[in-house]
């Protein structure tokens, strides 16, 4: 997964302000900072929890609101397409993760898919036994597995340390079930070779792209990935709990039998028949009614991705966060802040962690001056780096405002805040 | 299940145009229309299938898109409430059907939630094995059953005729699915018999609520139910899609362990521990990130609901209703329509269906003259009746334009209409 703007951003790292702003004046993604309705007085580094409020995103809102549901009521599932979203908003995202347009559909939550997808994969697993995936994992991920294996006799979750999964799958694992970029440290798994390693067993991999789409390129085709899930909220800027969305490979489809078997999964939904058949390729995997607002940000949202380079994107976000480690690392020890992501650009995705033992603190201290990172215990600040609307000067006037609060943390300690929870 | 308002509302049959604009003026209901955004020109008895924008969830969504996502960012899952909507209005939905605020959470699709209640029931049933639901009961509910029971080695899913469920709930019965309302014929089912019968032979009982809360008043706790779900884009008017409800009976929730345990369900989800552990009452049935624009829309939809008196409601609901089974039938036998509904209000819901023998070009022929029905196969009219914004005049009206296309249709059989599909 070696992306062509590793080296070119090395080589550019910027020493002044000035530098920052002839970057900025230079960088061939800065147009789309206006697709954004970025609040004024801050610098956002959470884009890898929720994206910003698009212009386009809004407009869709509203006329979803008012021109569809509001005027032709029943109606629009119909004229206004709403009853195709699922599928046509996967064939939106279907380049950006390197799948064909038929191999993607947008629906439920990121839990619910992997749910359905694990459930889907036991269905079939034969005489196979064991899912495997990392300790450490986004505990959705864990969770959901741990569910699904109680409820059914037989089955197994083994949960192990990162460097033991590639030995640990054997004839009798069905399915591995991995996150592309991890949620704290940032660092990425060999999707390629994993998979290989997956399929070398017999058994199937699913990838876990929330922290990855719209961030980096990827190829779930190349891979040869089984199934992939991801949530849109984040670099794809879909809004709150925005709809997730779920990857089948062409070739698995046809034998891949939901359990969550809705009935707008069904062949023919409207012929409300008793028992269930299965809708052709992406289509069986739909449940309920979709949550049509919440499709229509995301609609609006992913305008900005149609016509994008994401290799560009990929050039961009290693040149931020490797500038923000240099003016971090640039301050020495003193600072108390240790990187707690992978050192090597290509072997990370588009935030980066440093842990400190005061990190609560200096994350609330910080989102007090408009620099807005999140925490994630016991210690680890978390910032990340979306490359379409974040400039080059904001990430140096991030790192002068987190210097100005460790100078403050060092002379008097940390802030007396009470602690809260971020998604 | 005996309301006060039907015997009041047979003494008032308006024979006139103007009685009904009589009964308008009188109507204590009638100030809620304004709180609906009703398009002009048509006459919407589609209600029971998508609810009318309200101008409250106009504004919140506005709200939510523009000052909450738009300039708070990350930072609305705390300041404004975001985390906890699911409860929020989970206890706003309480007082319409029966139950105490921490009953309910409102989450996901009515689909999943089914699948959530029925497979934690699963988990629990000792050495039962069977499911009960009614042959013809919304496909959705039925194929979701199907689903389970494929996954779990040993479950059944027997499938029964209305008459016959009673006798069925056996002990070897841990589950009986019934849908409140029936979506074809509106027929209701004894809440509170069914649910003594299925606690006689020691099973537990979910009712589908999706046709009849908003519509008429339910006693979950009167009544002792167990499980109940529902969706809130019907008469709610929660938005296409719109995220529907869960409630588990209080001394139930303690031992109901999920099986779609997701991070939010987690005890202390921002711990990021590798091991499920289920948080108190109904916050572990949470799963993933709840889709806030939608919940927005519902938000401002229920305040609609607040301080409302549903014995009116089911007063006006019955009196609008039989109003349109009497002026269609005085019309005498020759427009071939057949009642497909209880006759007596008692046991219907808040929906009439006709079965016509063309059913589907009639509707259609409705539809383009502004009166918004639906049309379920094989040759049902199906026709809603929402007491907040519909008015008497709607109904009397309505019925002369079928009147008209009933005449058009004797003399000049069909149009021609292609068969489209709403939900």
């Amino acid at each position: 997964m070696r992306s062509s703007g590793a080296d070119a951003s090395r080589a550019v790292s910027p020493r002044t302000r000035e530098e920052c702003l002839a970057l900025d004046a230079a960088d061939p993604l800065a147009a789309y900072r206006a697709s954004f309705k970025l609040p004024p007085g801050i610098i956002y580094l959470d884009g890898n929890s929720l994206g910003v409020l698009t212009v386009a995103a809004a407009q869709r809102i509203e006329q979803t609101t008012t021109a569809e549901w509001g005027t032709d009521l029943i109606q629009s599932w119909n004229i206004h397409g709403w009853i195709n979203m699922p599928a046509r908003l996967g064939a939106r995202i279907a380049p950006l993760v390197g799948a064909a347009a038929d191999e993607v559909m947008v629906c439920d939550s990121t839990s619910v898919n992997l749910f359905k997808l694990a459930s889907a994969a036991a269905r079939s697993r034969g005489n196979r036994s064991k899912i495997i995936t990392e300790r450490g994992n986004f505990p959705t991920d864990a969770y959901m597995l741990q569910g699904l294996t109680a409820l059914v006799p037989g089955l197994e979750l083994q949960m192990l340390p990162r460097e033991q999964i590639a030995t640990a799958i054997d004839r009798d694992t069905f399915l591995v079930v991995l996150t592309h970029v991890h949620y704290q440290s940032a660092e990425l798994f060999d999707m390629t070779a994993l998979t290989a390693r997956a399929h070398a067993a017999g058994a199937r991999i699913l990838w876990d792209l929330s922290h990855s789409v719209g961030a980096l390129p990827i190829d779930l085709s190349a891979a040869r990935a089984d199934f992939a899930i991801g949530c849109t909220y984040k670099y794809l800027n879909g809004g709150p709990g925005a709809p997730a969305f779920m990857y089948v490979r062409r070739d698995l489809q046809g034998d891949l039998q939901p359990v969550l078997s809705g009935w707008l999964g069904h062949a023919k939904p409207f012929d409300f028949v008793d028992e269930y058949a299965p809708a052709e390729g992406m289509t069986r995997h739909r449940c309920g009614t979709p949550p049509m607002l919440s499709f229509a940000a995301l609609d609006g949202a992913l305008s900005v991705f149609e016509h994008i380079d994401m290799n560009l994107v990929r050039q961009k976000s290693i040149a931020l966060s490797e500038l923000f480690i240099a003016l971090i690392e640039a301050q020495g020890p003193e600072t108390a802040l240790e990187l707690a992501s992978p050192r090597d650009p290509e072997r990370r995705g588009s935030h980066v962690s440093f842990a400190h033992v005061d990190g609560y603190a200096l994350i609330q201290q910080l989102i007090g001056r408009g620099v807005i990172g999140d925490f994630r215990a016991p210690k680890l600040m978390r910032f990340g780096f979306t490359p379409l609307y974040l400039r080059y000067v904001d990430i140096w006037d991030a790192v002068q405002i987190l210097r100005e609060e460790l100078d403050r943390w060092r002379r008097h300690g940390p802030a007396a805040v009470t602690r809260h929870a971020v998604t």
